[in-house]
């Protein structure tokens, strides 16, 4: 089933293009979001999903299939003919698939839990893609990933695989490394940064565009523009800048850096810049009735997942919002209506630098602006990154290559080499700890490392 | 007279942008290309450039007269309500205006064939764009767009240059370096080699992308995609690949070496590669009755000219197409569009390299593949063109920047030197003669240079 | 005085080169230890430091007199014909000096222990030249640095500053970007590392060589060779490795990863990889008897100036050894042989990068393996670092930097953003928190913040 | 035999090393003054070549004896104990060896005979290191020295491989890049501009030292110190200046330029800079009585061959120095003693770039200063070339790196590339019909194109 084969769309739309999608993690709370953008984009004539096949572990189908039915009548009531199927057998899914969305989560909720609660044992900031907890998290998506990217060779060599799944940077540089797939990481911050900015003017975000460079969850905003016109100044000289900023969080004062830097950085530099702040915040969440992010999002899910279970609801639940990630179905539908239309448009993603960004070596993953058409993404050549930032990003990046290469491997000195480089870890003797501890928790899903310690 | 005032177009194109634009050297053959495309792009409601101005020298002024009353019958015809102004003044043609398009010949054509005739004195080829020719081209051309440039800067500083004015890759980088206006350079070649593809696989333009990476008339497409799957390598397996290589011109075995590059160089190459053959060529012709391509293009010229002139004329005449320069306009409205409407186009163009081309420092003009949107054009990053090219590349970009220093120095020894790195140029003693035939021979055109001798 | 006067040198010796030498802090404690250094080279014929005047701050003549005293002592014991001068007048001892060396320490003894209590107020490391303490310490020297530099440039265009001075690598940063002379900067730790692998194997010193790269007290030792012959892989995989590693105090398994690397770091790289464990330390030894180490060199030095002071003492004591900065003499005694003689020597050292450290800019100041002539020091180039410590090296230099460009400027926001670039800083709270304590603790010495605040 | 052991010297030397030395090529005429510094070498006590083991080719077996015999008498003159052997048995010269001084030029005279007549053919310069001449030279020679490359790495693995062979830059190229022996290539033109600046002032040549940057025989001296002070400036200002750059070969003209640039290059720039002018007298000598310089060589060799078979003579002859390659023994054994003595020296060599020459990529072979110590030679970086020259060297070196593939492969195509990369070629029509010319010319020398054509 080739992306190019045409059909008659709706309303007065003659041709459009249709095609076959995957979707690994389907039982994901996400997911009903993105089948509504699927159902827009063919309303408005751009493109027919005309095949969606939801893939889970065992553990995950009960999920898959409430999320299955409820998505089936919200297209249904749309009059949407997208057809909705589940399955266990990856194989299938991939048969003829034009792309594959890969959102899962190796370990589900709990390993999730596990990650924010490990790291705040030693003091350390406990979430899922920066830090230990991201650090575990990669060491167990990666082999995963690379075990889906081996079969859709196989079965869909063709197809693209747009990557959501967690550490987004850490997981692409994988897929780009060491596998040969089409593929590029995708992150709803960089778009979410642009929706703030456009509401804060009243403008429609389609009037504004960005330029973005760094890393994944380390990504800054270089400069913003509306209607083409250069308002980056402007912003950051206006009371605005704080809007999206949400500067608060910083402090007072750091709103008087940041803007001298001309920066917008990605909100995950709280982490790295207001370390103490972030740590504080979390063990008082730990400690109260809120618990780690991941209890909070297990509690919207049960909630989201009883609505989805009720055969009279048919829309978008409200409270999905809370769930984040908004905004992260656009900017997959948007690269995919560009692929499929060959048209092109602008969106910060995760690919190999090939020196877009300057200071990062040509093979290394980063998130950077790039071009979408017919072709995937290309990356935009960036402006240096100021000197404020760019050492914490080459470090990070550091970082990211020696996790990439430790998941891969299973070598337990590149693992502590790897957490050492991470700027969120102390030393050497935390990180032996963490690691540790790591190690034992998510022993079920790291074979790479069984028979290994330190 | 911003770009974003919205007016109501023609049929069913409710609102589009319009503005006024300004033509330097309206009085071009050319012209009435540009203008026909600006009335497609009125009709189809892309954008409407309400005022045109163009603006000439006095030695100019009849021709560009003879172009406006022909292009105003034009547009009437299609009823295309643009407005076609002339003038002398610049600073008239400026106020106001959100775009200028530069093409002028400093000299006129008589200078261009001083530009074709100098070099074959001494054995060299004769062009205007590369070699001694294209040197001369630049010294007088360079002051002259400068001055421009600074005269945009008071009057719209706001406004976009398109320079096409030739060596346009040599102007550009000084537009670039010593203006601070917003520039681009534009050439017909890569759009030229993207046509040629297009029609040989009969697939709609619109469906073909290439990879440019290069400098201006020394770019290469390294890269073929068609509805974004990449054909490069099925193309220069095929026997298509020489119609738009024009193969017969290298000689059948260079066929063979360019295959296995898996490039598609712009024609101009010839004169580098193929460098022999060009001279012979060049000599015969001079010597016959065809004499150069300046001599050609003003029998040419001649005819357009009268045609243009009757009165009962108001379409595109045929032989407008012998004039060269197919496809100009197509890119610079094309880009005009995605900055106006601020949505993204993909054009190969001149711009300042930012670490897109590896190999050439990041503030040099090269010639890439660019994303244009209502910001302008940025640079997609390349991979590495192969050695078996890059090194004419280097050795070319190290000319052209020694040449933009000597145009705006006036630096006799700059001079030489430019030269003297040029490939086509053979050694220090033919230097120093073509050196100074073009410094007397241009004189009343290099004013920087005057009293300075080898 | 220039140097190129040749003198009959003692024994044998028909001609050697004379010469005056500078030296800033002259009533530093290291100062007999230098003195018996030149006295040797005397000697043994390699020069004749035939003036050497010693130039204090007043609060430092007692001290200085004291040195001077002692020292000549020294000398006429060993019948070395040099010239011991003090002055408080830099002029003075500029005037026709051919070397200058700066190992001052502005504040004295209490601005070094204020440097090392401060950060430990706030759970940090406190160190005279790496984290807060360095900072502080580079804010307060590198004004003054360049105050000498302007000087020098009047007084004795011509003469070498061979900078001491703590934290070395930022300041002599400093100096090469801000001053117009000739300096470079010195540590002992790369020699004292290449002394611990000869005495480690039992062999010369002069038959070891090794390659240095990275920044000062950050430096790593990435080659070792026993007369020419490769010796790396054998020392690393020998047990003898211990012993230059001091890998007991890393942990017996960091000696596992630090082998694997085959990297001997500088020992400050503790203060990074073993944080916890180096703060630990420090916190029991302010509690305790034994005090910072300021607390511990005071009471040594004390001990120092009463030897020194003795008439009847004309020897180096044995208790100087503890002082530390063992060696340090002889690296700036090879620079001035190989300088006066212009004979080739290699020393690691603190010089513009050059590109002889790959992933440090060209124009950073780096330490490194130099080739010292006559003409100065020149960087040998170097393999690239191992990603495992290239992203922390990157990130200390952003510090260094800024930290340079703090000190000059008087910036409050440039200190904030270099403070926050130091890996040991956790983040903007501790970084506002210490960077107003370092500005009240040291305004006396730090005019260029002078009423400014965070 | 390994180096280490020490033997007693001559006169008051009590300990110097000792090794075997191989000379590949041992029939050269040059053989007797490389025997000549050996010969000081040990009289003033820097090393002893006890064994020194000629080998040749069975055709070069006279000339062999003949100066083995001449040499033999030349150092018992001298009373110096080293003892000479011949063999055409290269296993027996390296066995043990712990130098090889590599000097061969496969085919013979006439081989250069043919590489400096074919081009001249096709009106090229005929030139047995450049253009299609010195193409040719590294066709023959690259796979023979890579093939006692692969015998050294059996029978001395530890042994250095001083290469002389031409083209000297490209064979060292091909060295490093395919074989895993330790080697360097070595050239007299630095160290020949070196001695004629020292000349020109009057100052011992120990006294001057020089910046050395760029490729072999297209090398500039970008710096000169005299006793480590910068003389750069005050040079390139005074009539000495056309003293070492021969500056009336260039032209007048010329000086003024090369002045400007601060920079002296290597003679063989002339063909590059002044190609009509080479080609010129080329082109008379060829057909006058003079003939090309392999005719003179050779008839210079038959006079040199004469003297050395006389059993009277056993010193020097005066006529060697019109040979050419002064110096070139110099460079050697100075390279040689800092080797085995582990003792620092500077010399201009053919190395791996590792970033000392910016704009070359890092695994490329420059020609640079190096520090040789022990370990062997270590490129100094180097400040940037400027522009005016850097262009040209870039390309160079394209077509260096592709024609050094092109003799390890005996693809016809990347031959083809590599001479359309040289400058010194005008085209792919000449490039077809010297590279024809070549091939069959040396055919016999060319196992890796048989059975091959365009």
């Amino acid at each position: 089933m080739p992306i190019r084969v045409l059909c008659t769309g709706p309303k007065g739309v003659e041709y459009m293009k249709e095609f076959k999608l995957a979707v690994l993690g389907g039982g994901s709370s996400y997911a009903p979001e993105l089948i509504d953008g699927i159902a827009k984009r063919y309303l408005n004539g751009e493109f027919h999903a005309r095949e969606i096949v939801m893939v889970d572990v065992p553990e995950g189908r009960e999920r898959m299939e409430t999320v299955a039915s409820f998505t089936r009548r919200m297209l249904a009531k749309q009059g949407v003919p997208c057809e909705i199927k589940t399955t266990l057998d990856r194989r299938e899914a991939f048969d003829g698939a034009s792309f594959v969305i890969s959102q899962i989560r190796v370990g589900g909720m709990l390993a999730r839990q596990r990650d924010e609660h490990i790291p705040l044992k030693h003091g350390l900031i406990g979430q899922e893609t920066t830090g230990a907890g991201g650090f575990a998290n990669a060491l167990r998506t990666i082999p995963v990933s690379l075990e889906f990217a081996r079969e859709m060779k196989d079965a869909c060599p063709e197809a693209w695989l747009l990557n959501f799944s967690n550490p987004a940077g850490l997981v692409t540089e994988a897929l780009t490394r060491y596998a040969d797939i089409k593929t590029f990481g995708l992150c709803n911050v960089p778009i979410g940064i642009k929706m703030g900015i456009a509401k804060a003017l009243g403008v429609e975000p389609s009037r504004v565009s960005t330029d973005v460079s760094g890393l994944n969850h380390l990504s800054f905003v270089t400069g913003i523009w509306v209607d083409g016109k250069d308002v980056t100044g402007a912003i950051f000289d206006s009371p605005l800048f704080e809007h999206y900023l949400k500067v608060e969080k910083y402090g007072p004062e750091m709103g008087r850096f940041l803007r001298r830097l001309r920066l917008i950085p990605a909100s995950y530099l709280f982490y790295h810049w207001c370390a103490e702040r972030a740590l504080k915040e979390q063990l008082a969440d730990i400690s109260g009735e809120k618990g780690s992010r991941a209890d909070e999002v297990m509690r919207i899910e049960k909630d989201l997942f009883e609505i989805y279970a009720k055969p009279e609801n048919d829309s978008l639940p409200e409270i999905l919002k809370k769930r984040g990630g908004a905004y992260y179905s656009d900017v997959a539908l948007s690269c995919i209506s560009a692929i499929v239309n060959n048209k092109p448009a602008v969106e910060a993603l995760n690919v190999v630098n090939r020196g877009a960004v300057p200071g990062i070596k040509a093979d290394s993953v980063v998130e950077v602006s790039c071009m979408v058409d017919g072709r995937g993404p290309h990356p935009l050549a960036q402006k240096p990154l100021p000197q404020e930032v760019l050492g914490l990003v080459q470090q990070v990046k550091a970082y990211e290559n020696l996790a990439v290469q430790a998941a891969v491997t299973g070598d337990i000195e590149t693992a502590f080499f790897a957490l050492l480089n991470h700027p969120l870890l102390p030393g050497a003797d935390t990180v032996r700890l963490v690691l540790r501890d790591i190690l034992e928790a998510n022993k079920d899903h790291l074979p790479q490392f069984a028979g290994k310690s330190l």
